[in-house]
């Protein structure tokens, strides 16, 4: 999205292919499954942003199957549900951007797919919707007994991720503010659990955060698992297996949300077979985002993950060619010349002087007594070196990365040409030049995590954590300003309003 | 609903039995299928409706598959779709009250059900949309010839009613104003038609705003297909029968949409059988809308048709019943005695007088001379009266009637006990005493049929007839006043404001 409003369309010809017409801004995914916003506010017809662009950007709804890298071609299958099969459509490209997205981790668990509804895409959300009130209504039918209305109200949420959490909360607000009010008769039934493999709910979040949010719902009736790995899933039956103590015991459920890890969606698979990279959990891309040993492909978003080459493993690329005068050694100044391409190659550089309150390079060549070393060698370099790569860290798995990196794309394309005269990038250690484009940098705006209750467990950059109701009215603003077009964030806005004064509405449409 | 709103429930017990959990504004589901408005906007949950009535009412999210109305009992099924099949639940009632509508009547021409969509529940509208710009996807594939594309965008409507009539125009509009903007490769494509197997669109209206429709349509570029007859559906094509030349031909189609006349549901057609009405199309009942010959049940809306007994067929119980002295004629005073309830309980004979402008019923004892008569035999009675059963009249089916029945039976409940005592109902002339209430009473307030392009045709007591703009404004206040909540009026008024700002959304969700 970030890339197709920011490419230059008078120098490339786009073709944008998606299985469904529309986008849509996740992270609002779980406020739909309990109707506190509706699909259409956050999502926006495909064709609605190529207007925009003055129509140079063709759209196809279609689904693309396979990616024949050594040909350049796609292979793309309509979504035509009719007889005589899908039609086989095949685009050639020059560059091919992949940002499919992951899709959710089954673990091969039996009976996930057939049971459980997933938080995944808009439609998930509206099954899930359904469900949800369709339980209420199940467990105020006439013929039941005490103990199978129980059962029917019994949610398990399996996972343990911001999404996850939000949906608990999410649904527990559901419940507490607008259910008990026209299901009166059930109110006391209702169990929530969540089920997560890790040894904490958040786990990706600061420790603060994820007891924070453990202690929240532990108030709040919610019943929080850890080292809980499901095994099984059955028509009214979960089975779960504590890691610890190694016992299986099955919990009888109303209804099941699969929230947990993500997975590579099946042509991203078969395109990583192609090109040996079977083994991975999503396409491995250099800093520059392209897909390794494929240079015109690229991928964004979670189906790709860079591998950040390490400072270690280049050390002695980066002497010699620091090493101007082939002395053996390096003095401050040649350091110095050097080490602006070092920062811009190894971000990690960066954070470990950052960590170490150094203010600036150069005062890693200090000796034991803490004196500026005149110069140094090889060895000396390493040891100055050696604890650099300690701070590589992955990614996380969210829009905003995928966000940064479209964008990014998107610049590097439209200064291809200019930049291939003019490089940008940082000093080439193997080669002799330098490197066309800067690699990508992910800054780091902060992450959310909802709790229900108006209340938001917010992580902002400079080790600021934040969980209460300021930080809710701070993600309202966040998220109203990061919609997609105006007419969305109006919609928003206003669903937000209405569920203030009218409360969510319980139709089972 | 208009039933349950105003049903005093302080002294009834009061069950209500539904497959879906909400009501929904049925007038507006044209609006729907292309996004003028939001399903959620005008639905409302019934148990918010029940929470309004301090929750003394009871409802079951069940269908009712069978009722037995000689042990006063009803066989329901839950939604559960569990493999273990449906929960069969038992309900007995001292009165019944059948609102269940009526479905599309597919008049079992083969195919309909596998290939059109129906306009008729909120599904189906939102099955529709989605098939709209499906469509238009679909036809900008890039495999595609030319005739694929016309034929992809081919909308065939079938049926002839207000509701066929509303969609085939929001559809020319949804076209017109939103989808040509985004898919400007295939706007000159796009083909509409309806097909109607009687002699003119809306014919159930006056003839004027059924030429003037034809009219608007052609200007549209919508052709209509009048006494035309469907005989088959098939995947891509459709089969129809021109009835005066009796020739057979395919139109191959995108998609065809199904909203011919009203049919009979399974479960009241099951109930007809069993009560020997099993050649009607929908119930019988009596004037006080009880099904004939079942006291304690009732039939209202599309699924019951009053029989109103004629003039004629009771003559001579009139007669003998006025003529108090058995004098074998009837004097002005004893004709004047009886003619009240006579025109309570014959509904036709005012619409008579007012036809021929008589100012009082005692106007149609006049001889041929136009003199006024002092007295009247049997034959006289019979010949003044024998024209006034041609003004009988079938109720529409239309949203309009099934409320004011709702509200006139609530308050025939309300007052059960009252009136069992003193009777407000008219002479019963077979019998001695009164009826216990008068009979329903349909005061007909026109009716719309909205053209598209701002335009709305409208039918409105004293024979006026209006097309245009300003009809338009009388419509958007009428459907905005019957909302159900006041919550449904803000959205749909701010969903008619979006449109006129922002268009229509095209995000095939």
């Amino acid at each position: 999205m970030s890339f197709l409003k920011n490419i230059d369309i008078s120098s490339f010809d786009v073709q944008v292919m998606l299985p469904s017409n529309y986008f849509s801004f996740t992270p609002l995914l779980p406020s739909l499954t309990c109707g506190t916003v509706e699909a259409r506010s956050i999502v926006e017809p495909i064709r609605n942003i190529i207007k925009k662009k003055n129509g140079q950007i063709q759209f196809r709804e279609v689904e693309c199957v396979k990616i024949d890298a050594t040909n350049k071609k796609v292979i793309c299958h309509s979504n035509d549900d009719t007889v005589l099969g899908k039609t086989e459509i095949l685009l050639d490209y020059d560059y091919l951007v992949i940002a499919t997205g992951a899709q959710v981790n089954t673990f091969n668990t039996p009976g996930v797919t057939e049971h459980c509804p997933f938080l995944q895409e808009v439609e998930d959300t509206q099954k899930i919707r359904r469900s949800v009130t369709n339980s209420f209504e199940k467990a105020d039918l006439p013929n039941l007994s005490q103990e199978e209305k129980i059962m029917k109200l019994h949610f398990v949420i399996v996972g343990g991720g911001p999404t996850c959490v939000e949906f608990t909360a999410e649904l527990h607000d559901f419940v507490k503010e607008d259910l008990v009010k026209i299901y009166p008769m059930v109110q006391n039934l209702v169990r929530i659990i969540v089920v997560q493999s890790g040894d904490h709910i958040l786990n990706t979040f600061d420790e603060r955060v994820s007891s924070f949010v453990e202690q929240k719902f532990q108030r709040d009736g919610i019943k929080v698992k850890t080292e809980c790995r499901v095994i099984g899933v059955s028509e009214k039956e979960i089975d779960v297996k504590v890691k610890s103590e190694g016992i299986v015991s099955s919990i009888p459920y109303g209804m099941v949300v699969w929230s947990a890890d993500t997975g590579t969606r099946p042509v991203i698979r078969n395109f990583m077979e192609q090109i040996g990279q079977s083994k991975r959990r999503s396409l491995a891309t250099d800093e520059w985002l392209r897909v390794e040993g494929y240079d015109s492909v690229y991928a964004l978003g979670d189906c790709g993950t860079i591998h950040q080459r390490k400072v270690m493993e280049d050390i002695s690329t980066i002497f010699s060619a620091a090493d101007k005068d082939d002395s053996g050694t390096l003095t401050v100044k040649e350091f110095q010349d050097v080490i602006k391409d070092i920062l811009v190659r190894y971000p990690q550089l960066e954070l470990y002087l950052k960590n170490k309150h150094l203010r600036s390079a150069k005062d890693l060549l200090k000796d034991s007594q803490g004196n500026d070393m005149k110069e140094v060698n090889i060895e000396g370099l390493k040891s100055a070196l050696s604890h650099v790569d300690s701070q590589l860290k992955g990614l996380p798995a969210t829009a905003q990365v995928a966000a940064q990196q479209g964008t990014y794309l998107a610049r590097c394309f439209n200064h291809m040409e200019e930049y291939k005269t003019s490089q940008e990038g940082p000093l080439q250690f193997k080669e002799s030049g330098r490197h066309q484009f800067r690699p990508f940098w992910y800054k780091h705006f902060g992450q959310f995590a909802p709790l229900g209750g108006e209340q938001t467990a917010a992580e902002l950059p400079g080790d600021w954590v934040s969980t209460g109701h300021s930080s809710q009215w701070l993600w309202y603003s966040v998220y109203a300003s990061k919609q997609v077009s105006w007419l969305t964030r109006v919609l928003v806005a206003s669903e937000w309003t209405r569920r203030f004064i009218f409360g969510r509405d319980s139709s089972g449409i």
